[in-house]
């Protein structure tokens, strides 16, 4: 069994004057006081940065953090995976305390993406997809058009989905947009690809965010510690016709994640999830389970996802309205839950919050994506 | 415990017109055909790649190859680790065994560097000893200067390391640099960085290697198995002061690894080590115990460390004649052990091998490295 003893997570902003370094250092001496260890208790280290080779030419980036905070000699692994690279991260740390490896890893997630003249709109520059105009938010649109003619969702319960976070981020002192928007605000936003607005696409960041395992072995020592029920990673499937309705990696990862750990949809109190656009979560609430297909629309509208509903989703304000740190973000999501679970989420604190998910999803393939993470977490 | 069983290197040369996904399915297929099984077998990949973020704006290149492939729903984790990378890959995927995730594991290591304009001469864009002038060549001829001045090794015994390199790759259909050369030959090469000339420095290349890593519950199934006795992977001592004529996590990397093994370099009977350049060679037959320090420049000049010799040191080539298709090399080290320790190595077959040792070494940073490997295998 594994256990998290430490967390912290930077705001999420544009912190122009900061280095991937910088922004490290803070959430690491952040996550070390809060599991009240020193340094040297750290024995490994998984660190998730996807942008920095593209944006500044630098690979090794763990090494670079863990040189500044004076750790050396432990094994520093640099992990990619796109939206997932920072539960990717997760994973293998989880694996590595399993195997024996090690009895406290620190898990981060960082990244710097607000630089001049940068957008994230590509997905891989090579892929076919991209280079015949299935860029990102396209794709989310289409996705979002086939919902709609397919349910009947309407353009107003895909606001409701950016209204909800951006009230929720308002409790979020850490989150980057926390000036609430009405649903007619979010319609009224420029138009990015017909039905998506710019309100319902997330804003990139600049972040980072750490938690700090450990293994039942040495858990004991630790106050407030909270248990890893269950951790799934999976890839897309490329080689079937899709369904622009529901990613079927999405559905099977929930699937394996819920019997890995012996728990349903019914037992969780707060979800965070991958609102990379308002449609993402609509579709995301349907995949695991907290209403039927076809409903997504209607479980958001009519406020049963948020704060006080019945399954708040997104507390953190998610990436629509947190930010979307890309490395960071899967790592400050299992945060969140942490913060949640011990009951220290000041005015945005989930009532008897006892069983936690969050879901995480990274690039797109052949109409599914790439990776899929997700991670159950108790108190 | 885990095994190797299956395993293929796609030659390392200049693949112009052929893509990583290329490679990597090349890879892949003859690591499928050589364990006898079918792609449906592979429960994990692990995939190591270091340039395409950098070279071709592409990220997740992992899941285009098992999209290639037609590898669904299976965890696929990027890792990036400088030189280290593939042996990263390895070390991860041997952990996830360890921890029960899987039974059936693939590595792959690829890598296209061939392109237009492109060069290594950087170790990290941004970082402070690059923007000062210690570009990669540079720093290795200062430990080069600093092992003549301290152990009067000579310029001779520095190239002696090519030369022999050079003879073993005419063995290896598989490496880039296949014509021999002699002492004076390496010498004359251009000037470097003093004193390393350019037969002393790597070729980049493009390939791609595979390796299927398979648990104890299953590994009956197979023949030809290998057993891993032990990976250990570290990061550098970046703020102590640091020593040219070696360096100290190379040692302690080493020291770990045949303490977790139960194994001393007495037992060695090959080493596959990352002779990125000349000196590199010789500082590591040092750090892994082959002889005593200040002893590398006689232990290859005295033909010890060549086929036939006392330890055969890089017998495929090694970095210097084989080439270095970064995230590559890893896999292909260990790949070149497996096939060492079945007796299936052909012309260049180690006699009676045993006991292998696999070292790869990753980034410089304040005088240390940023990342360092040794993987033991048994046959």
């Amino acid at each position: 069994m594994v256990y998290v003893i430490g967390t912290s997570t930077t705001s999420f902003e544009q912190h122009l004057e900061r280095s991937i370094v910088s922004l490290g250092m803070e959430a690491l001496i952040g996550a070390l006081k809060d599991a009240g260890i020193s340094k040297d208790r750290i024995e490994s280290c998984y660190f998730a940065n996807a942008l920095a080779p593209i944006l500044f030419g630098d690979t090794t980036v763990g090494q670079n953090v863990m040189a500044a905070a004076g750790i050396n000699e432990i094994p520093v692994v640099n992990v990619e995976n796109a939206c997932t690279s920072g539960s990717t991260a997760f994973y293998l740390a989880v694996n590595a305390i399993k195997a024996g490896e090690c009895d406290i890893a620190l898990v981060m997630g960082a990244e710097k993406m607000c630089v001049p003249g940068f957008g994230l709109i590509n997905s891989g520059a090579t892929e076919l997809d991209t280079l015949l105009g299935m860029v990102t938010p396209a794709t989310f649109a289409l996705r979002a058009k086939r919902h709609m003619h397919e349910y009947g969702t309407t353009m107003e319960q895909l606001a409701a989905v950016t209204v909800k976070n951006r009230g929720h981020a308002a409790l979020n002192p850490g989150a980057r947009l926390r000036k609430p928007e009405t649903v007619e605000q979010v319609l009224a936003s420029p138009m990015i690809a017909d039905p998506l607005t710019r309100s319902q696409c997330c804003p990139i960041a600049d972040g980072a965010s750490a938690l700090i395992l450990a293994s039942d072995r040495v858990a004991a020592e630790f106050d407030r510690t909270i248990k890893v029920e269950a951790v799934v990673l999976a890839s897309g499937i490329y080689d079937e016709k899709q369904d622009l309705a529901r990613w079927k990696t999405d559905y099977l990862t929930a699937e394996k994640a819920y019997a890995k750990a012996g728990i349903g949809p019914e037992d969780i109190d707060l979800v965070e999830c991958h609102d990379a656009f308002s449609i993402s979560e609509i579709l995301h609430y349907e995949a695991l389970g907290l209403c039927a297909p076809g409903e997504g629309g209607h479980f958001v509208e009519s406020g049963q996802a948020g704060l006080g509903g019945r399954v708040p989703v997104n507390v953190s304000g998610g990436l629509l309205s947190r930010g979307h740190p890309i490395a960071a973000t899967g790592v400050a999501q299992i945060s969140e839950l942490v913060t949640q679970l011990r009951h220290e989420a000041g005015k945005r604190q989930v009532e008897d919050c006892r069983t936690a998910l969050a879901h995480c999803m990274g690039g797109d393939k052949a109409g599914d994506t790439k990776s899929c993470t997700i991670v159950l977490l108790s108190r």
